[in-house]
């Protein structure tokens, strides 16, 4: 299986383009969107999120991960094994959590470029082209080297802020598995925990951990981001008894 | 076929993570995305819906259908077999309109629950699972309870508001089969009749039965909803010689 | 394969219905959605990026190509087979700069229409027919009639306008390959060019060869559309040492 992760939106027509090499290279593969709504530009959050929903994916899948603004300059593209499964990306962070959240990780440079390559759509191009080879079982060596370390690696702990934001309002923070006991604040205000939706009154703040295990902010039927002004970067603060996150 | 039919969102990471399960438990069925974007959390507007696109499908599809601002709470899950197709989804009303609406109906409860069940996301722990399973022609009798009733049922006929205001801005109606001589009003609009958009002048607007058969309200090359302020939820009035709604 | 190429909007639930009716008729055809959010009824648009989509697919592909505001008026559909690959849709200018822009076009219109045919949606209930039938290999005669030249043609030339605007704000210009000395300009300012992104300052607005070959506006890591307020249909003027378009 093949899962698409990258800010290219879903609305427009990059995810397309990429499917269409992937049909060309690995026709008999399963292609999933997972996300193309990474907030824009944001390998920070992109690494977040992309860690969070690795463990719900069966080892041997193959993540075309793909948040880079910096394409068409010299930043490598990169292979990583890490937990099993395989990430397919720039060398710009995105793919450094995976990486440092496993204990069996290993690394390659892609190498590789093809004759008719874009400037600004490497997903396309390169990246897309490898994640096939990969998943269909023939891992492209020649067009690789082994390295030891990432160019670019962000810490590997949590991040108190909001990474996301889904179409209900609902907030998705860098940070996991929070005890039912933590003191969750953002915006100004204390929210309560509550396991689930129904459990608060209609329009009632709630925070809750999340079905990939990140800390989420939401209102029952109605929309956390809008009532309480929140946005991507905003900063969470969470408190139990043996740490503090801000 | 398995055909998805959600409140989801189709550009957050939640549909994807039900591909994956999918894919995992039926991995020879094609999935379709129906509709992601139900108007959220309102399992009634959903009901008309669903309802009014079973018919385009083929018998022995499998539509797997979440909208569900109840979930972690005790509502149940249930399987519906209707028309010769089948419905996976919450006990809220969502499924009871293409129970109602056919005459070969039988239902089940859902007993089964997986280990790893999230608080929040039974589409994809609990829902994609069953649906998989009948879709692979393996009916889950274990995982199941035959039951007589649904616990929530709506009113099985017509619902005369705006359930859906697509991208166009046209303003679906859950009233079916109208009347070229009938009388339709919304927003304190007389609404003129049109077989399709090309026959009312550029900036027009009028209504006509789309083309699942329900009421729809549009403009010419314009937006209907902006034009008229059209919302989900709005009454729309609709009088035939025999019938009025309202 | 079959590439869709619509205004259908990729949130609305018709896309999921022309799926359906594709694994219907052709089940074993993959199926990628190129674009659904070609500009509303904007067939001018959309026929200058279906024409710059295309050399980017393998000979044999089918386009499903639907951007129909005048669906069920007595406007033809058409198919058209063009540099080798297969395009289906309204006789409306949408097809007419592929057909103009190879030497080994041919066309055909469609006489055949299904006895259940909606007046509103001939994108499921023609188009996709014609389409699934193509592409699995068994070129429907029965249903076409060869003709020498289509109703609607746009002129096969550049098209100066912005054409298209993409999640991140970048608005693509329907002129090809552009020279690096050409003066690009748009809302009364003066572009420069860069291969990509990251070689202009965060926040500055440039152009580049985008990764289809079309003329595009951009802004490193922000947003053209909203900084020079760019919207589909905007002049933009090229000149270069041999020509000028405006």
């Amino acid at each position: 299986m093949i899962i698409l992760f990258t800010d290219f939106g879903m609305c427009d027509p990059y995810v397309g383009q990429i499917k269409a090499r992937l049909a060309e290279y690995a026709p008999a593969q399963t292609v999933v969107d997972l996300l193309h709504e990474v907030p824009d530009y944001n390998s920070h959050a992109g690494a977040h999120l992309l860690a969070a929903f690795a463990a719900g994916f069966q080892p041997g899948s193959v993540f075309l991960a793909v948040v880079d603004p910096g394409v068409g300059t010299p930043r490598d593209g990169v292979v990583v094994m890490a937990g099993g499964r395989w990430y397919v990306g720039p060398d710009n962070g995105l793919l450094s959590l995976v990486a440092a959240r496993n204990t069996d990780t290993r690394l390659w440079r892609i190498t590789w470029l093809p004759d008719d390559l874009s400037r600004t759509f490497h997903g396309r191009d390169v990246f897309a082209v490898i994640a096939a080879e990969i998943a269909r079982g023939e891992f492209p060596e020649s067009k690789l080297s082994q390295i030891d370390k990432l160019e670019v690696e962000f810490d590997a702990g949590e991040l108190s802020r909001v990474i996301y934001i889904d179409h209900f309002g609902n907030a998705w923070v860098g940070v996991r598995n929070v005890p039912k006991d933590a003191q969750v604040s953002a915006a100004g205000k204390l929210f309560k925990y509550s396991e689930s939706f129904g459990f608060v009154g209609k329009g009632e703040g709630f925070w809750f951990n999340n079905s990939v295990g990140l800390l989420e902010l939401a209102v029952n039927r109605g929309n956390a981001a809008i009532s309480f002004g929140l946005k991507v970067g905003d900063v969470v603060q969470v408190k139990d008894s043996t740490t503090t996150f801000h």
